[in-house]
């Protein structure tokens, strides 16, 4: 993962640097939140993707519970519990699901509650042919979340019209001695636990998401060693090649000349899920205190024919980070000699290079407009890659919280909605 | 579909029809044109629904290329060629994809070239036992689309090495006259021909949404219907009752606000690609000048545990429109007796009340926190609905255009990445 910004942003080298100094003793002390590899503080994410003993206990129940002739992961979560999963399981393989239908296992993610959507999971659990081709994995911190205990409930009793006793098909992932903790010993169900301290936006590298996206086949360990990776140049002093405290300096400079939103612009729309998990991180860890920046995912090339026209030609409010990669995974070409050809510029050209042209196209565009971006640029979709994005990003986010002098680890507003809807359904009955 | 604004929002009633009412010649332009049932004035989209040549057009081809062993529809097409389509075969089916493995006809949408997507999809063709499974509708005003150009030719090419000729299993979409109408006549390919007045984003009504709708089983009678319907009371001067001129005035007097963030929060994941449709009918007809709204969209309850912080404690700088539905399509219980009982309130709950009451404790978490929200109700997600929302948003559009002084029918700065794109691919030769 490289990091570019140099006369693409504006604000000056010198003011992004004098800012990111400012944070030096906070840079102190996330690497001795990596000496300690302990989950204390409020940064021990950071230690997660050097947890052997974490990853141990992912693979040892990985192992016991993924069966050959698995078809169904259900991911029951939702916001912190499920995001990171979907970000990865959706880069490498959920994108192109309907294109693999006999590609199995497949994730299925069940967020909010949904009549239809659970109308037809239940068909679709009637034509299973052994409890075994589905596993079950509800993840919740509290164990007390609305949405993820209705889905759970409504799952677990068609899966037991079906199939009698599930629990050998249910996996609970939640905080160390939580209710969920105490249901999971009293039912013997195989539980993973998580930190407290671990919030569920900086939980892609616990048990949350390793264990969910190892039984679906994808490498953990390069997913950890990206990251760990990152995270050594992300802890660094070293402001120049520090990736999260200089684009974290840059954002927040950028929100003081007005540039109120940060736009995520993916050109590979398979990073979709990837954009909405840094959507939450940024979201939750900034706004607060009438505070904050506004995130928004946008896919390229397809968003150029979209609000393309807004972004060029609006009002001038946004900051944009373009991500793409260099490598295709598959090299694809148009013809020498076209059926059609309606246009003439594609013929003979690698489908990566007429994407690697658009990227280019926009980026003189956008220079042109003055409108202000950096660049990440991935060697490829992969497991290494990725990992190394989810590091960067969540230390970026640490960064961030101070700059706006904010608690980058809570959440207090997420409750006034939920106090209201359970006084509803109390009221309500 | 109901409107309610009342009491939710920044301004005044008094503000809201005074201004409102500035655009009385407009209303009763809007009304010569619907009377005229041409399309020669700029806003001549309104006149498709209530078009029965068009309906006669589109039904006959789809009759004709609709075989009874259709597995998939492939929509090539991007921007206005296809996220009118994308927004109702996903509200409908294309959300329960994924489970509903065995139902078919499915719609698969190349919109951006992606070499990875393109690999699979080879694949998959090379699984079809007859070209009769598999039918191309290649959607694109001029013609002379870049991405829509290179997937229609890599596909045709994937079609080709596995079953011989393409063009009977093709369909275009095209302006009449265009150098794709052209080609397609010189090479005996069915085609669809829309007006040259009716911009992509207003285009979901003409052949371009219709035919692929049609053939996948979706009532395009009923999606007429709506529309017309609303379309008759947007186009009304009775300012109380007309839900598009209330919207664009109230939008337009809260940009005025500093409230120049419009967020549409679905709750009703299904409706993600219909708020993915109005992104880029907002985007592209008011950004422009430097002016201009950022158009958002946002998932009930999903995103409240994302975004929600940040909406509920960060910057106020958004209008919120809440679309919700009332009668579920399915009726889903959670049990009396609950296997984990973790969260008590949603014993013996219909999932459609669990969901409504998050709908109504966020709303008075927005009121007590003095932010400003309209809403739309859908009486459910159905074609009739979807149909009036469609025409209900492309009318408030044009108002809204007419507020903010700019053309909501042009889009100039779309060509700035284009111009640029082109330079690199044929210098790059």
């Amino acid at each position: 993962m490289q990091f570019h910004y140099q006369n693409t942003a504006l604000v000056s080298e010198q003011e992004i640097v004098t800012t990111a100094q400012s944070l030096q003793d906070y840079v102190l002390h996330l690497q001795d939140v990596v000496k300690q590899q302990s989950y204390t503080a409020d940064e021990s994410s950071i230690n997660l993707p050097s947890d052997e003993e974490l990853l141990d206990m992912v693979q040892k129940l990985s192992v016991k519970k993924k069966t050959d002739n698995l078809k169904y992961m259900v991911v029951v979560g939702i916001g912190g519990s499920n995001l990171g999963t979907k970000a990865i399981y959706d880069a490498l393989f959920g994108y192109y699901d309907l294109l693999e239908p006999n590609r199995f296992p497949k994730m299925i993610f069940l967020d909010t509650q949904d009549d239809a959507v659970l109308h037809h999971l239940q068909s679709l659990i009637k034509t299973l042919n052994s409890k075994d081709e589905i596993l079950i994995n509800a993840i919740s911190k509290s164990g007390g979340t609305t949405e993820t205990m209705t889905n759970l409930e409504v799952l677990s009793s068609f899966f037991e019209k079906r199939f009698g006793s599930s629990e050998d098909r249910i996996v609970f992932t939640t905080d160390k001695g939580s209710k969920m903790h105490q249901k999971a010993l009293e039912l013997k169900i195989d539980t993973l636990t998580l930190p407290v301290k671990v919030g569920g936006r900086y939980s892609v590298l616990s048990a949350v998401g390793l264990f969910p996206l190892s039984v679906c086949g994808i490498d953990i360990t390069n997913l950890r060693s990206g990251a760990v990776k990152m995270r050594d140049i992300c802890v660094n002093y070293d402001i120049k090649n520090n990736p999260a405290l200089l684009s974290a300096a840059i954002s927040f400079l950028h929100s003081q000349k007005k540039r109120n939103i940060n736009n995520h612009f993916f050109f590979a729309p398979q990073l979709e899920s990837l954009g909405k998990w840094y959507r939450q991180l940024m979201g939750e860890s900034i706004g607060k205190e009438g505070k904050g920046i506004t995130p928004m995912v946008s896919i390229g090339s397809t968003d150029l024919h979209s609000v393309g026209q807004l972004y060029l030609g609006g009002p001038k409010d946004k900051l944009t980070t373009f991500v793409y990669n260099t490598h295709p995974l598959h090299e694809v070409i148009v013809a020498n000699i076209m059926k059609f050809g309606l246009v003439e510029a594609i013929k003979n050209m690698p489908v990566s290079r007429i994407v690697r042209a658009i990227v280019e196209g926009t980026k003189i565009a956008y220079h042109k407009q003055r409108l202000p971006f950096v660049e990440i640029v991935l060697d490829r979709v992969g497991e290494r890659e990725l990992g190394a994005f989810l590091q960067y990003k969540m230390i970026e986010m640490m960064y961030l919280g101070k700059f706006f002098g904010v608690n980058a680890f809570d959440q207090p507003h997420v409750e006034l909605y939920k106090t209201e809807t359970k006084h509803i359904l109390v009221q309500g009955r």
